[in-house]
């Protein structure tokens, strides 16, 4: 059980174990194959350059970003094909325009004629067509168009006729992360499908070009049965899994590759409680638990090699303190964990708790080899 | 309205209203100095060494911090007194008694015999008495002895028998933030005055030493009318001050002085949706205002100046979108906020906002002048 690579870090900290994160990797990658599609992994989970060479297989693309700073620094580690997944600003034009120049296609994200003008104008301006995609809503989630919003022929137009490069239409089914179970993913990956297809076809019918026809939320990924017409899928959580993805049964929770290594620093024994110093900040806030079938507070309690303890979970959490207890009606026994002890809590969220710490320390795929660091980054 | 020094920064980004700060910092100043207690600030809230000189005035201490990477910082930073006010555990020793020989006093905190005969062994290992603090719970709010626990004497003898320094008693009223207005807040600050002068009496009777009386939290330290037999008052998020304070009539929403500056990045017409670049990410997942009266969504909408722009909160976030729309129940009209728009939004809680966030950019109390930016820092 004790593992002496773990005991000497500093707690909490953030452990990835490499065997898991490389089993989820391969199950997608198989799986989008197996489909005819293009993967384009969102990057935005892991932040860190060494995570992408193993999501990426190596390869300088295609990938998907949610920030600017994220492109540039997956653009300088040789990444050359990167979709910026969120609506572009005209201000974020001049980063765009200058990873252009250093290399990396870059494509931008829109929905609206505004947008479409200001993309144009800079396409204009810098002498580069600028690659744009249009958002399409399947699901009334967040951003984009329906397929049948007739402001998508002049989106297309106002691109194309106005020096940009119009690449396609991209869908993400962001309800699908509601949606309980395979066969109720695959209605939603059918809905992603459907308005992407319709979007594209549309253009197409209105003499636009469409290359690209990209759909993508890790749980449609997982679940999509047939994507005629569709020629890549993004996800992003899918690489470490967390138990927001465990609690839809999109992976079970020993695919989770992320935990946050924490140290017992008290208890209150009349309350049951062992306190620890994995708070929020090393967490996240993240409760994304709190509203499906099984609440897992603020995570899953492991032991320091990882397994499960029955039961245990992160009740509540301040800034530096978590408190551990058994959950709401479990009457099953719980270990006695001393000062000091090691545990490994399971996350809601990966994209969350990753976010709240500067590297990852890696258990490696290959048995009683050192741990490696992989820093990861943040910010704009 | 429009401000040249904002329109330049990229976002999202962090914004402190240094005159706001002032004003905090100065309240709280002041009110401890009436009250007859010296104030040990709370360096978790602003992580930042510029921040930290304006709330120590320049001083070296005291402080408090809430992980040894604070302490490392700084005490690397002059700052030379600092208690931290988490459960302390045996493996964190080594780094506890590197800062006292590179000249920092760094008290730790304790509620447990076994935390005891820990610092009690370093202390004689190292040949430094380690200051100890004994913490004291006054509300079930998390750790810490009740004040008549019997295990009280026999932490203080083993610290002060063992070769360690007992330094005092320690009371954080963390209920207290649930509770609303200063009538309910003053009972929680007598009750957690009245917990730690009970723990202190005792410890004197049995003959050990109790220079130390230590209450603190943001709301009992302003609401607290009577500190007789105390000698130090904590506090952190007053600096910045946030929703969840302004919730409880802790301050009022025009003395909240960090926001996160974002830009509109699309529309949702038919939703009366406005969609900016602050998600999640950017506002943190704290959603602390949701058990209060008024559930601020994450945040509270301003124009770029800073001025409240009626009913319009940000009422869900993704990684990088924040959806503003009117509060619900709201009926008045809302101002148009066009592709572009830079926006402020107000925070729920500022220590998990900021711990977003790579550094601070200030907007200096002497108007026009350019802006500041301070550092921030994270880890453990």
């Amino acid at each position: 059980m004790s593992d002496a690579r773990l005991s000497a870090l500093p707690t909490p900290c953030l452990l990835v174990d490499e065997a898991r994160m490389n089993r989820n990797i391969d199950r997608l990658s198989r799986h989008a194959a197996s489909l005819g599609v293009r993967l384009r992994p969102h990057l935005k989970t892991t932040k860190s350059v060494d995570a992408a060479r193993h999501v990426l297989a190596g390869g300088n693309g295609p990938a998907t970003v949610s920030t600017l700073a994220e492109a540039e620094v997956f653009a300088e580690a040789g990444i050359a094909d990167i979709l910026y997944a969120v609506g572009i600003s005209p201000d974020k034009l001049d980063r765009v325009v200058a990873l252009h120049r250093a290399g990396c296609r870059l494509i931008v994200l829109l929905d609206s004629v505004a947008q479409a003008e200001a993309v144009a104008a800079a396409s204009r301006a810098c002498g580069i067509a600028i690659p744009a995609m249009i958002e399409i809503d399947s699901d009334g989630h967040r951003s984009g168009l329906t397929a049948d919003d007739p402001a998508l022929i002049d989106v297309g137009r106002t691109l194309d006729a106005g020096g940009a490069e119009l690449c396609g239409v991209l869908c993400h089914a962001g309800e699908s992360y509601g949606a309980v179970g395979r066969a109720a993913q695959a209605v939603c990956a059918e809905q992603e499908r459907r308005a992407v297809v319709d979007a594209s076809d549309r253009l197409r019918g209105a003499g636009l070009p469409c290359p690209v026809v990209s759909v993508g939320s890790t749980p449609t990924a997982h679940a999509a049965k047939d994507l005629t017409g569709v020629t890549e899928m993004r996800a992003g959580v899918y690489v470490f899994f967390d138990l927001v993805m465990a609690g839809i049964d999109v992976c079970d929770v020993d695919d989770i590759a992320l935990s946050v290594l924490t140290t017992v620093i008290g208890h209150q024994t009349t309350r049951g409680w062992t306190i620890c110093d994995a708070g929020w900040m090393a967490m996240s806030r993240d409760r994304g638990t709190a509203s499906q079938r099984v609440d897992q507070g603020y995570g899953i309690v492991c032991d320091a090699a990882g397994k499960v303890i029955p039961g245990l979970i992160v009740i509540q959490a301040n800034q530096e303190h978590g408190v551990i207890a058994p959950r709401s009606g479990f009457d099953g026994g719980t270990p006695d964990l001393p000062l000091g002890t090691k545990l490994r809590i399971l996350p809601n969220h990966a994209c969350a708790t990753a976010a709240q710490h500067g590297h990852y320390h890696v258990i490696p795929a290959k048995r009683d080899a050192p741990l490696a660091t992989w820093p990861r980054f943040g910010g704009w």
